[in-house]
Parts: structure tokens; C-alpha cells; sequence
């Protein structure tokens, strides 16, 4: 991950002392790299421990678009900060920011381009299309939505790239037949779900503002994620139906929302969507069975714990 | 073009009401499609009046770019209005406006990969990064500009789209040799070129506001354009350096902004810039030489013709 760091600002340094800087200034604000780590951890586990040239340009490319969706989301969120610094949008103005975005994918379309591997252009293709329709599902969603819708989202909007990634590293990867290539999918996939709801658990849970309240940014825009929907089937199943009312009308009213709030941190929800969480980590264990046993395979499982341990 | 408006319908339509909606306006809301036709004229010059369906996925993806940024354009310059109707960004939001610009870049990746070649992975790649890279030059300029820069920005903001067509074009046509390939490229930039400072006359002798004053929204937002740098050469030849010092200013006051734009209304900036206009479209002329006579040939050395004499 430190020569990744490298590889990405010397990549993305550009022509243009403006570019330099902007793109220094992100790299530089930090970040898990999570998705460059999952997809580098396969990589070792099927390659003897070893990381080819091709897997550095993929783990770029990853790590480019996740940035890319960043900067898009902040200048649509109208985010102040991220990673503790101002965001792009607040200290270069929204229009470089959304450029910078669009500079980012370029940059990571020359990443896989320079792999001269058509089935991982493929698989990106596929990926970023994901994400963008997850993107507008999520901001086309007027009220309530089923389990299904949420889960299907959760794993457009956030998964699809950890597989893009992990598929990648596997048919990057000489002599790897096609079921380890699924494999690799798979995990990628509920580890993307698991690691999604537990973000939308934390929503709930951390981000405390000056009064010790969550923030709860999602919900307040009006995303309703998996703590509201265990919420919801919890009071209905008790004929409670005044959750399911409110969130239904999606009311600005402080009172209403506060409620709300309040009946969703009295119920189980959280408590629920922390099991769910669990459950989809678990399929993302048992989908490395066919893999060879090695301390990268046992990194891949004890991931998995981790996403949740640490956040929860 | 009538069959490459079914494909992007249906190539666009993705798995979600909102997605086929947005995309069904932006293509029925038409454009010139001159990108693709540009393409398209080419492959046909070389491959017999015939386009195969390879083309047909590259004429897709040149219009979804194209398209992607126009839209991620009308949210930063906040334009009201595209080709007639209100932009995508007016109607449905900024948010959506943003995503379905990166729709739209995802979905042309995606007719790339489809052509499994990576030759023109790659030459997109580069584009795309031109693109972009040129857009963020004019926006972090301050003040003036040389003609270099300008003519760079240019070939990297427009004329670098084209010229991902025609190359891939001659890519994708069969026993093509790299002369023709070379050729292609060096018409469709100079061919860009011509078609950008076309715009930037369009901008000072069209859209004339309701008092029959050119809007010149261009130069109003700092953009500083062939017709203002030939000006500000002729008065400083005669020792005059009032504009050039209030373009170097840039006021924002409207008595000194109607100032420079008199000045440069009443100079041969205008002029000497559609000069330089014909001068690039020549030299596209010239790159068609080593491509075999037929009614194409003829079609892409009058199109040369047809931008500047339609626009101007």
C-alpha cells in the first residue's frame, strides 16, 4: 500500500500545476485504500504472495474511481469536510471539483488500458455502471423501500466495486480457473454489502453532533437504510404503525423527525442490522473455501471481522 | 445517424425508470451528433462506404462522452437551458444532472470494451484525460493567456474527442496502415481546433441578449478567447494598452466590461479569428492528401467548409 501511494501521486500528477496540486492534496488527505487492500490480498492468495505490475495499475485504477465517487458525492452532498480536510468543492469551488472527478476516471481508464486485458475493461465497465445506477436508485427513492431494494442498492452502489477489484486481481493472475474467479466475486460482493450496512449502522450510532445526538445525515436526506427497515417491522409487527407513517411521509417537521429518531434508537434496529451485517460477512468467509489456504486467504477472513468489529 | 439514435436509446435505457427517462430526453433533445458523423465519414472513406458494427459501438461511445461532459457542464456553468429545452440539472436537479453525466461516462466504457480492442481503450483513455486536463487548464486561468495556450487548451478541451473518433476509426477498419491512422488524427485536431475558435466567434456575433448585445457568457466568466487576444494585439500594436489592461484586470464592473467589449467589437479580433479558424480547417484539408478519393473524402474536406461558413 506504501508503493501504491507512491504509484498514485506520481499517476495522477498530471500537466498542470493546478491538477498537482489538487490531486497531492487528495491523495494526501489519506484513507483506507480498502479496495486496492482487498483486491491486492486475493491477488497474493492466488499468486504465491506475489503482486504483479498489473495488480499495482489495477489497485490504482480502484483506488481512483472510489476517489472519483468521493469528490462527485461531496459536491452533491455539499460536504464541508472529508477525511478532515475541506472538501475539493469547498476550497476549489464545486466546478473543479466535479472536473477533478471526471479527471480522476480518465486517469483510472489509463490504469486498465495500459493492462491490455479486455475481460478487466469488461468487469470495470460493469462495475462503474453499478455504481451509478445504485447512485440514482438511491436518489430516485421517494419513501419506503423493501429489504430487497436495499439490499440490491447496497450492492450496486458500494459492492460492486470491491468485486470489480478482487475479479480483477484473479484473472490478472496466471493460471486461475474460473471458479476462483467467482469465488472472488462473491467474497467481494458481501463483503461490499456487509461493509454498506455497517456504514449505514454507524450513521446511527457515531457522527454525534455538539448536542450528542447522531447526525444521521443519511436518514435526514431521506435515505432509509437497514436500522430503519428492521425499526419499522419491529413496531409494525406490534400493530405500531406510527414509524412507518412518518417515515412514509418524509415530514421536515423537527418534532416529527425527532420521533422518529427516537423510536428507531428504542428498537432493535441497529441491533438487527448489525446481525444482517454479520450474516453477509459470513457468506464472504465461506466463498474463500475453494481458495488454497494462506496467510492472505486468512487476512481475506479476518477482514470481514474486522469491518465490523472496528465500526460497530 | 438514424440507426446510431436507436442503439444510444436503447444502449442507454439501463435497469432503472428514472435512468430510461433522463436518457430518452437528452437523445430526443438531438445535437449535431457531429462527432459520431465525423467517425463515421472516415470509416467509410476507408473501409469502402461500408460501417461495420465496431463503429457503430464507437460512434455510441463518442456521443455518451460527449454528452457526459455537456452535462457535468451545464451543472458548473449553471445553465438553464441545452439545445431548447431545460438542462437535465433544471429539471431533475444537480444531483442527478452529476450522476448521469457519469452514467453516461460508464455506459461508453462500456461499448469500449465491447470492441475488445485496446488500442482504443488506450486512445480514449487519452482523450478522455485531454479532455479533462483542458477544461481544468481554462478553468485555473487567470487573466491572460498566449495564442499557444490557447490553441492547446482547445485541441485538449475539443479537439481531442475528435480525434479519439477518427483514430479509432481507422483502428477498427481492416488492413488501415499507421500513415492513415496518423492522417485521421491530424484531421480531426485540426478539424477541433477550427470548430473551438468557430465557438469562440459564435460567442461574440450570436446569442444576442434581449438589448441585441452579443452575451459573450464566455468572456463574462474570465474565458479568454481568440477573438479578445487578437484584439488586445491590435490595439497594443498601436501602443494602446487599455483592453489589455482591463482583461488583465478583470473587473467585474459592467461599465468596464462594456468597455472591453466595444473595443473588441470594434477591432479585427473577430475577423482575424475566423481567419485563424479557416487556416486550421485548411490544414485538416490537407491531412485528407494521403486518403483515397471518394464521395466521403469529399464529404469530410467540405464538412471543413460547412463549420465555419454555417457558424459564422
Amino acid at each position: 500500500l506504501v508503493l501504491l501511494e507512491k504509484k498514485l501521486i506520481t499517476n495522477l500528477a498530471g500537466n498542470n500545476a493546478i491538477i498537482e496540486k489538487i490531486m497531492g492534496y487528495i491523495i494526501h488527505a489519506g484513507g483506507k485504500r480498502l479496495r486496492p487492500a482487498v483486491s491486492f490480498l486475493f491477488a497474493k492468495a492466488l499468486n504465491n504472495g506475489c503482486l504483479s505490475s498489473s495488480h499495482f495499475s489495477l489497485g490504482q485504477a480502484l483506488e481512483m474511481i472510489h476517489t472519483a465517487t468521493l469528490m462527485h458525492d461531496d459536491v452533491i452532498d455539499e460536504a464541508e469536510t472529508r477525511r478532515g480536510l475541506l472538501t475539493v468543492g469547498k476550497k476549489w469551488g464545486d466546478k473543479t471539483a466535479i472536473i477533478s472527478g471526471d479527471y480522476l476516471l480518465a486517469r483510472s481508464l489509463m490504469q486498465l488500458a495500459g493492462l491490455k486485458n479486455n475481460s478487466v475493461v469488461k468487469i470495470f465497465a460493469t462495475a462503474m455502471n453499478d455504481v451509478c445506477e445504485g447512485e440514482i436508485q438511491q436518489n430516485s427513492q421517494n419513501g419506503l423501500i423493501s429489504f430487497d431494494e436495499y439490499i440490491e442498492k447496497s450492492k450496486r452502489k458500494t459492492a460492486a466495486l470491491f468485486a470489480a477489484g478482487t475479479q480483477s486481481a484473479a484473472v490478472l493472475t496466471p493460471n486461475v480457473n474460473n471458479l476462483t474467479v467467482k469465488a472472488a466475486g462473491e467474497y467481494a460482493l458481501n463483503f461490499g454489502i456487509a461493509f454498506q450496512i455497517v456504514d449505514d449502522v454507524l450513521n446511527f450510532t457515531s457522527d454525534k453532533d455538539e448536542t450528542g445526538k447522531p447526525a444521521v445525515v443519511d436518514f435526514k436526506n431521506g435515505i432509509i437504510t437497514a436500522p430503519v427497515l428492521f425499526a419499522i417491522q419491529e413496531y409494525e409487527e406490534r400493530g405500531d404503525l406510527t414509524l412507518k407513517n412518518l417515515v412514509i411521509k418524509q415530514s421536515e417537521n423537527e418534532d416529527e423527525f425527532n420521533n422518529c429518531l427516537n423510536l428507531i434508537l428504542n428498537s432493535s434496529g441497529i441491533q438487527k442490522a448489525k446481525e444482517l451485517a454479520f450474516y453477509y460477512a459470513d457468506l464472504a468467509k465461506k466463498s474463500l473455501d475453494v481458495i488454497e489456504d494462506s496467510i492472505y486467504k486468512e487476512a481475506l477472513s479476518d477482514l470481514t471481522a474486522y469491518i465490523i468489529e472496528r465500526r460497530c
